[in-house]
């Protein structure tokens, strides 16, 4: 969208008491998107359909937003709850963030990167969305161009605008046959010619992300170096969002900022203690930078947005994460989610839909084609001028009371044809939800 | 400053390993704003003049920063360990905020009110720094102008000038024998006139700040009433910092948004729950307005910004809220605040220098023209261009082990005169420190 382009429109309202209006014009940026997003339709239709007669008798199975059904590790709220007794750590901590929880990620991340990284290298956030809204903050001048891949996550593109920046896209595109098999992660690619040549010299980033929400892919370290390389050639920053790090289930997982030292010169990595903790409420995120010098702007951002991150859980994920060094949780979350997948996946299995399987993420991608939705169901106004995968996910919600997202809320308009048949569903519940899901998703055997 | 005069700065990197460079534009906000903050400056100047010999031996006091030097209230810290016990509290919020804060809020709030608020009149921020931050993104285009009286909290300007807008700046004028004797609150006014000449077809809103940091000033219903009348007659909005609202020492504390409907329509209130509960790393704050279709874009600003706040330390504070209406916490703060004013300030009494005395906040100015303080003293180069309060802060540091903000820092270079004398003291601490700082500063009658 050009934000050029955008129209004000002006909000009136009459003055109690008087024949007085008073008038005023927001930010164009919001008069000019005033379509519902995907979270609030969702959440929406989810509410109202728990009131109907078909779902009033049976629990609502959510497999929509990315929330965890259940409870952070016993350590990470046992760590939270002694924070709270220390009175310093209930204040202020330094706007960069706690010395504690930077030397923790400095224990945690230096190893990925070969080298013993340093304070200077990380900043706190208020959460990963507050990280990237930093990155862009601190870097951004009007006009510039940031490269996306589509499909996105949404707040990457309101935030490159509302910094007057403009969004650039590139896809990645699924294999041909997506409606057809099971297909892999690594089979949605990128056409590094495209890429390439999407670069202008006004383009200032491109946001990465790996593990990819919602396809599910992980990078592989041939298309991050490749990536990484056309970046360094062009001097384009990369803003890496790793946040679903922990959450890989191939061999490995390729960090982008360690592929060499040129790219990590360039490169902003992102990270979150919620993906890491199940603890999506806390809202403590870092960004991680071998260049101080790019970082800094950074932190200046964030010293402005939120001035500084909430004491208490900087505290808590300091210690959790030594915690979970010391016990194996991470490895021990990844082939909990491994299994997770595996419980969730054999309904798609058993009824012969398509999907692709994540070789990251929490999130897999279902393909809907083969479901006959009925044409001339009451569908809601509001979402008649959305993606086919609107009506998919409003019907199931529905008839069946299984949420899922429409995932061409992550294209734009003219792309959407590419994820019309899709729903994305988040497998962050304990497994006996899981099951109760598979059960409920068996129904749609009637609709094939 | 205008931001169109900002000066671009290339930051360049040789590339390790090869001859390449890689540069970069930042947001050229930050490229022109190089000098150090207040908050950076006193902070560094502090733990370098702890290693001094002639502190080494003796505690530094601390009374720059408003932060509290004890725990926030115990019912405060329980209700924020129970609500880390329950699964969801740890998940994701609404963007507009926990269900159970918004009732408390109405409950607090609504008796101010004169009427019942609802929850559409509220939504949650991640601390009032991103409340504000949230007013003037979901509200400014670029261009627009605000106002902002002087002496102001500096962040209202970065995040002005951030969004695109342009400060205008209208002083609180002190009294002008302020350097004489001690003054009250009351005697440092707005010229209203001057007000109302400074608005221009341009002008979106204006910021008011009461009780007043760091004059500790609350304005009066006479002054907030002409200051709203004005506001309504020129459809400007009001953005009413309130973030001390409970910290006013005299019969009462008027809110600008209830003096009338009309006022109400336009005025978006801030308030903070690290200032109320003593817990400032907390990060939870709200923005109300009796105007929902104002409020909005507040919302939608924040959902971009932080997506949701912190979810745990919102349900602490919508049961704290209970609790403390319940065990009278907010008149017993009241009580220990005139309390802890009467320990510190008889400092100033006993030596003879004139202060203005607080009528809210937890911030005293006092006048330092009186105190002979060398001319050749190693002042750092850093500070030579700021105004001489930094220098009276900065002796004061290092020679008496007391530290206290320097007040031109909130106020435009060229009107820095007005404040040139000053230090702002935080006293948001307990009374056996404040009795060692009031002990310690007892050492400036040698320099009188």
């Amino acid at each position: 969208m050009n934000i050029n382009k955008l129209i004000s429109k002006r909000s009136l309202k009459t003055m109690a008491g008087t024949g007085k209006k008073f008038e005023f014009t927001p930010n164009k940026y919001f008069t000019s998107n005033t379509s519902k997003d995907v979270w609030s339709l969702t959440n929406e239709a989810a509410a109202q359909a728990a009131q109907t007669s078909r779902n009033k008798d049976r629990e609502l199975i959510n497999l929509g937003q990315g929330f965890f059904s259940y409870s952070p590790p016993q350590f990470a709220i046992k760590e939270a709850q002694k924070a709270l007794e220390i009175p310093l750590v209930n204040q202020y901590s330094p706007t960069r963030g706690r010395a504690s929880l930077l030397n923790s990620l400095i224990k945690l991340y230096s190893p990925f990167y070969g080298k013993e990284l340093k304070q200077e290298n990380i900043t706190i956030t208020t959460g990963a969305n507050e990280g990237i809204l930093s990155c862009l903050m601190g870097l951004l001048n009007a006009g510039d161009e940031v490269i996306v891949f589509e499909p996105f996550f949404d707040q990457y593109i309101s935030n490159i605008e509302l910094m007057g920046g403009k969004v650039v896209y590139v896809p990645i595109n699924p294999p041909k046959d997506l409606d057809q098999r099971i297909t892999e992660g690594t089979e949605w690619t990128i056409d590094f010619e495209q890429f390439r040549n999407a670069i202008t010299p006004k383009t200032k980033a491109v946001i990465v992300n790996s593990p990819h929400n919602p396809i599910g892919k992980v990078f592989t370290k041939e298309e991050l170096t490749k990536l990484g390389e056309i970046c360094v050639e062009n001097n384009v920053i990369i803003i890496s969002d790793e946040v679903y790090e922990f959450l890989y289930f191939n061999d490995s997982f390729t960090r982008i900022a360690t592929l060499s030292p040129e790219i990590g010169q360039l490169t902003l990595t992102v990270g979150s203690a919620g993906k890491t903790f199940a603890a999506t409420g806390w809202r403590i995120g870092w960004v991680i930078s071998q260049n101080p010098e790019l970082l800094q702007y950074v932190s200046k951002a964030h010293t402005r947005i939120c001035f500084a991150s909430p004491s208490p859980l900087q505290e808590a994920c300091a210690n959790s994460i030594n915690d979970a060094l010391e016990s194996g949780y991470f490895e021990k979350m990844r082939k909990e989610y491994v299994q997770k997948f595996k419980i969730f996946n054999a309904v798609f299995e058993e009824l012969g839909l398509p999907y692709t399987k994540p070789e990251g993420t929490y999130f897999v991608l279902a393909d809907f084609s083969k479901v006959k939705i009925p044409e001339d169901y009451p569908w809601p106004e509001e979402i008649l001028d959305k993606g086919k995968d609107f009506r998919i996910s409003h019907w199931l919600i529905n008839e069946l009371g299984v949420v899922a997202i429409p995932p061409t809320e992550f294209y734009i308009k003219e792309h959407e044809k590419a994820a019309e048949n899709l729903l994305r569903f988040a497998v962050c519940k304990d497994d006996e939800y899981l099951e109760k899901a598979v059960e409920r998703l068996r129904l749609l055997k009637d609709y094939l």
